[in-house]
């Protein structure tokens, strides 16, 4: 006999795209769940407890797909603090880069790093984006930059999935920066990156997709299109952090190889624009490394908006760029800093994210998709974004079954 | 026979200005309290535990005083998420207040809440406040702006630190708007609020000090100078919300009536700055605000440090302009936004936020003072402030009792 619960008295913020009201909002709502899916929604007038169903009443409370943070760096070693005050105290990136800080001393301190220290060093943080009913969160490698290293920090990716109850997608991001081994020889780490640490990683299953951070101060476009190329041999999507400080055109070349998402895209042009919106390629915004760098140029969230671009936003959880681990903060700061609406920005922490992760499954709430959910002691899903930071959580469902 | 518990094996950021370490830092530490108090700090090889003593081991945790939120108006009820979202899909200001929007919006709402509903509308916030350790905030009035309804504000302030284990400082702030009996009448408000409600609000011990709005949007030099002499003739200390979107005098009009604190602060000149610091009025920074309105003008932080003007930091959380439950994060952005070292932040939510309340026992760690403290699982307390909402409490100690 399957496992079947029913959820009453609900406002449902559904996400649902067919449904004409914003949020996909239906009020006086029961949800049935069965075996961990969504079975089907129905008002309550209509609705009769299912034969050995356990029923619980949510009183009216606001119901709404779990949330999906689809960028986060959250596994890491060592940490940040001191060059946060040496840089505060006034001295330069370049000085902190010479004092081996910055990206290299993640690098050195996650490889030294086994995997229960980074285990142990990352549940804080998970903790925090769970208490915000996030049920699917993404983690990318790329403190490694080595095979092994790589191969450890997914590892602890999808550890941290089994011994909390969240769903983890893993990507790969080798191509993150040149490690220290490789300095001056970006293209000779660019060859390590495609002949042994994908298949490495694809071959272990360890990696959900494939990332890359086309920089100035990361790697070029030709260095990228070879990660895409080997990513693509190896039947992994793509991904990439692109157009942060400067026009590249890696938001193109994402395009062109099908991306999932091109990831802050604060530089983007007008025919990145459209390359996006062809290859169906979500933006995924990420205002806390917006705010944390002091940045001024904002995404062009109007033209996306208009060329019909979907668009994510995410926390980018890192000790470099964002160090903030609310998802909801991230939703207000898209509104506040980028001009999305409330109701642009829950999407893009539900269905558009479950989008730049390529998920068909979760992120809406509809039947025949995973039950992971999140109900909330608000009268309306705006206020989750207007006011971030006051914990409003009641349950977290992950497929269909209730999390401490 | 006196209570006494002694904490060993500390990493202690006393904040002690007389120590000369940075954040009076001390390490491998043993804290005695008796009866509540500090009763001594020595170091570990020198410490015997006091016969009768409870001995809690931190296992070399960090201890700093317990946070101090000196400027919150957490106490409102009603809700503007749907202002929130109907001003991000472009609705002027100036439509949102003909609809009946802002703080108009607020004060009938908070008119017609009683004080249970008020208080339960509170908790949360205060929830999330005291979950970063925070063991003193203050509340003010500003929702009523009628004598009845800033007391039942202040009323459920006091009662929110009965209830929870948090001394709460009440200010009184009826000169915050100009209510809707009073439109075109500003001067017959302030007269109703220098013969009614300041007398009413000290009558009844409500208030430990009064604030006003010294703004354009609020209230002019002359009505505020009116309600600093009333105050002053109650024995009620002053503070006011001054310099936040123009220069307008009030900061030297603070200063001129002793003022403990002087906040905002975005448009202070220079001859504003030698008035606080010639008047030892702490100037709060409230970035909170400052972000979420989307501000550009910053306090001119160097120009005050050079001074010697003090430097507080406070959440500002209230429903219009700071909807931000987190001390932490205000730090943070005290940093990043405003150019504050991570201890000159610390010492903002701590030593200097208990000068902007006038209060002498607690803010650093010094024999004599109150027990209010917060125990944390990070090694250094910039860690604190750097990655501000990852938790990181281990415990929270007010008057010597480890809070639940
Ligand atoms: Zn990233
Ligand atoms: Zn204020």
């Amino acid at each position: 006999m399957p496992s079947a619960t029913s959820w009453i008295n609900l406002r449902i913020a559904t996400f649902d795209p067919a449904l004409p009201q914003p949020y996909g909002l239906r009020d006086a709502m029961a949800l049935d769940v069965v075996d961990g899916r969504i079975h089907r929604l129905l008002p309550m007038g209509d609705w009769r407890a299912p034969p050995g169903a356990e029923v619980i009443d949510a009183e009216g409370r606001c119901l709404t797909p779990g949330l999906i943070d689809c960028h986060t760096h959250l596994v890491w070693g060592g940490d940040r603090a001191g060059e946060f005050e040496r840089r505060l105290r006034g001295a330069s990136y370049a000085e902190i880069a010479a004092a081996g800080g910055g990206i290299r001393a993640t690098v050195a301190a996650t490889r030294a790093a086994d995997e229960q220290a980074l285990l142990d060093a990352a549940a804080p943080r998970l903790r925090a984006l769970l208490a915000e009913g996030v049920t699917c969160v993404e983690i990318k490698s790329g403190y490694g930059l080595a095979t092994a290293h790589e191969l450890k920090q997914l590892r602890v990716a999808k550890a941290l999935g089994e011994r909390f109850g969240v769903r983890v997608r893993t990507t790969l991001l080798a191509a993150h920066a040149v490690p220290p081994e490789f300095v001056g020889d970006a293209d000779g780490y660019i060859e390590r990156v495609c002949t042994e640490i994908l298949p490495s990683a694809a071959a272990a299953g360890l990696a959900d997709a494939v990332d890359l951070f086309c920089e100035s101060v990361g790697f070029d476009l030709a260095q990228s299109r070879r990660v895409f190329q080997r990513a693509r041999e190896l039947g992994l999507p793509c991904k990439a952090h692109v157009e942060q400080l400067s026009a590249m055109g890696g938001a193109r070349l994402a395009a062109e190889f099908g991306a999932l998402s091109a990831d802050h895209v604060e530089y983007l042009e007008d025919a990145d624009i459209a390359a996006l919106a062809a290859a169906g390629t979500v933006a995924v915004l990420l205002p806390g490394a917006f705010l944390f760098l002091n940045e001024t140029r904002k995404p062009p969230v109007a033209a996306l908006r208009q060329a019909g671009v979907p668009l994510a936003v995410a926390s980018d959880l890192n000790p470099g760029t964002s160090p903030f681990a609310s998802l909801r903060l991230m939703a207000n700061l898209a509104c506040t800093q980028f001009g999305l609406t409330p109701e642009e920005a829950l999407a893009g922490v539900t269905r558009e994210a479950a989008r730049a992760l390529g998920l068909d499954d979760c992120g809406t709430i509809r039947p025949g998709l995973r039950a992971d959910l999140a109900l909330w002691d608000v009268e309306h899903p705006a206020q989750l974004v207007y006011e971030p930071l006051t914990p409003r959580l009641w349950r977290r469902v992950l497929g269909g079954a209730v999390q401490p």
